[in-house]
């Protein structure tokens, strides 16, 4: 496990400031990490009503977006933080951004869950959805994981998790269209299913942006639009 | 139009860095501007050498994000700016995250048009590209011509021009649906012009985050998750 030593400070306070940007960020993702087995539990069962909840709950998302956002922007004003402490703002910022669109993803499965809830369950599609869902369930645990530790090992297998996810998307999008084929009638439920699985795979890129960001955090090395392979061997060189 | 002034400053040099990330963001954002152009070119032309371009050109705009990120680091940990100027360097930080996604939906318009121009065009939906590019590409336009210019009501024109694009695509996507029934053989190609039509709504939705970025930047209202008449309201207020 990396160990990121936030610069100790003569206030106090700054010390306080940046921990409590920490663990609201791991508040605001705990959120995140529900609204997603939610949103599929919601699609799996058919059920409106945790559907509708998931709905409701994206504004909360939303709020600790915006405050977090407020919080980081007075850090910088008042603390003027400079290197690692710096980087931690940094990385708060871009990461609640990601955490937002990572509820939107979840809110957009929940509403293909109603829509299907309303219109009858679509053909085919749900084992699919259940096998992707379990991946990336697993990436955003994990790489919030990595962000509470600073662990930039776990950060790189988020990382090298979405290569996994985006090939079972592929195939699973393959496997679906020929539903649409066998059954033309029934191509507006399954195009509830697609979108579900491209949010999934919306949720996995997130998180793999996350796990770019711990990595910039911990290491201080920009690794985005970069192979999992390239940034493996930057993280060796070091 | 709106004016702000970013406050100026003992160090010319830091008046110059502010400018400096302020024009490199327009050169980002023209460069994204033209891509969506050429991609829609390749898409509507079936032309695969345009599209292999497009393909080609993103790496630059990934280049650019990177090199604007890591200036606006320094500008923060060596200038440590305050109020507008610290708005300045936040404001660039999200935009240019919005521009590289536009960048990146771009490229998704390019890879279908090269899917398409191998397999054969699709038996329908380029008028709705055609239109919905149409308005996707004003809003870009403006929205760039909003920031050079700190322009309020017009980042607030391209919010409200999010929703026409919101309609003009669910409406394109009832209208495809039926081409997918009325011929299942070419679902796999009318898939392609549905993930185009998907690219081009997300670009509007990027627009719409930038106009958003820009009331920040000039009167230092957050109108994230607001609709657009309560940030209409909000703006008059003041």
């Amino acid at each position: 496990m990396e160990n990121l030593h936030l610069d100790k400070h003569i206030s106090q306070r700054f010390d306080s400031d940046l921990e409590a940007l920490k663990s609201q960020v791991l508040v605001m993702g705990g959120l995140v990490e529900r609204q997603i087995i939610n949103a599929l539990t919601a699609l799996e069962t058919a059920d409106s009503i945790i559907a509708c909840n998931v709905i409701e709950v994206e504004d909360d998302i939303d709020m600790h977006e915006v405050k977090l956002d407020e919080q980081c922007t007075m850090v910088l004003a008042c603390r003027q933080p400079a290197a690692s402490d710096l980087r931690m703002v940094l990385t708060v910022i871009k990461m609640i951004r990601d955490l937002e669109r990572m509820g939107d993803e979840a809110q957009k499965i929940a509403k293909m869950a109603i829509e299907l809830s309303d219109s009858g369950a679509a053909p085919g599609g749900y084992d699919e959805v259940r096998h992707m869902g379990a991946l990336v369930q697993d990436m955003v645990h994990s790489v919030l994981d990595a962000f509470a530790r600073f662990d930039v090992d776990q950060a790189l297998q988020v990382a090298k998790a979405d290569k996994k996810v985006d090939r079972e998307y592929a195939s699973a999008m393959r496997e679906i269209v020929t539903y649409m084929m066998e059954d033309p009638r029934c191509i507006t439920r399954v195009m509830k299913i697609i979108w579900a699985l491209r949010a999934l795979e919306r949720i996995g890129d997130h998180s793999r942006n996350i796990a770019e960001h711990i990595i910039f955090l911990v290491r201080g090395l920009d690794v985005r639009h970069t192979s999992v392979n390239e940034i493996e061997k930057k993280l060796n060189r070091i």
